[in-house]
């Protein structure tokens, strides 16, 4: 009998090529499929609710899997973090569900969240963290501008090239930007969201805080439908898979 | 001319000895210190607010030395963060200051916060970042128990052996415990605290949420005046040295 598994999963993506296996580099998918292969000896997929890019960190990225025989979950996840180890990447949650359950197209909603460290100095404790910009940022100009991106709308122009998906249109749920002293925390939340989406928004929000846009631009920029209309894509290491509801 | 120079600190505490200057390994302090002196070719002691111990971290340390030429600021910091890289240490902030400011003596308030990870897995995204506790820990027993440390006690119970404090009575102004997810954060603040004081505070608070201690014991464990009476010191990764007030 088939036993399927929905782990939560945390990494620190700074050394991986992403979550998706490639030739090029080690990804955290086969860091977590190698491990199940220690333990149980069966070569499985492990599917992922958001197949993050190189550098992208996660806090709550969640996969599945199938075994043939049943494992107890505490078992299985103390295994598998000790097959892991000392790869950075950490089972937090570890759960037996319906085999009806898929990590990526069950998801009702996925959670990132991005950090720009703005001062002059850089962090040496949140190294390889946050997005470092040493230019000040305009947090009203950034805050009003945010507003234009809620709702349901074709996000063409903070796509990139490689996107596979089928529709540009997407619904931005939430886009919440908090201030923590020099930190700055974008919260954004959606069903799924295009490739490069939440990095190329942060990164035109970031030109808006720079003077570079004003906020009624994002209208604009949204209308233009084209990727040449937006700011830059802010880097990979800012940015968090937070969460996944179900 | 004399020019005293004020300057904020953050630093990854991990591989340091801690901040002050040791033959068995390397210092903050050192390392400040050489770095001053590859920019300016003068020898100078740099003081702090507090002596941070090995493994502690600091996000707003603050420390001084004097110089005889005048630099200016923005050209001092930028300096001597190049000299500093790659060591886990960075100047967020560098003022000149009157040379009657002393960053130990005219300290009016110090700012500590301490962050415990409670969950089963630990994390690779704060690793030496946060003390792991895989044990439930009972919050609500914790905010019981903090209210007993605010205010003036004779803190011996929670005071190293090697403190150099004339006296162990301190007046702790503020303990608040924040939750986020399962993280627990304390925030301490106090004029000045006793060597090791944050540590066994919130060793001691653990073993409340662990059940080994009722909240109530925390003012027998202070009556006692007594090392022995207290829990355990909290490993240094999970300290954070926040800020001075003057």
């Amino acid at each position: 009998m088939m036993h399927r598994y929905k782990i939560t999963i945390e990494y620190f993506g700074t050394n991986f090529v992403g979550w998706q296996k490639q030739e090029n580099g080690l990804s955290v998918q086969e860091v977590i499929e190698d491990a199940i292969f220690a333990f149980t000896k069966q070569k499985v997929i492990v599917y992922a609710a958001g197949r993050t890019d190189a550098g992208v960190h996660a806090r709550g990225q969640v996969g599945h899997f199938d075994l043939d025989e049943h494992i107890g979950v505490v078992r299985l996840m103390r295994a598998l973090n000790h097959f892991i180890r000392p790869s950075k990447v950490v089972i937090i949650l570890c759960e037996e569900v319906s085999t009806e359950f898929h990590a990526r197209f069950s998801a009702k909603k996925r959670y990132y969240e991005y950090i720009i460290l703005n001062r002059k100095a850089c962090s040496v404790i949140d190294e390889n963290r946050v997005w470092h910009l040493h230019q000040n940022l305009d947090l009203d100009l950034m805050q009003e501008a945010a507003k234009f991106f809620i709702g349901q709308h074709d996000f063409s122009s903070f796509r990139a090239k490689e996107c596979q998906a089928r529709s540009p249109v997407k619904t931005l749920e939430e886009l919440e930007i908090l201030i923590a002293g020099p930190y700055i925390k974008f919260r954004l939340s959606a069903q799924s969201f295009l490739h490069h989406m939440v990095r190329n928004i942060v990164g035109t929000l970031s030109m808006v805080g720079e003077g570079k846009f004003v906020p009624e631009d994002i209208k604009h920029i949204l209308a233009a439908k084209d990727r040449a209309a937006a700011g830059v894509t802010a880097p990979a290491c800012g940015l968090y898979f937070m969460k996944v509801d179900y």
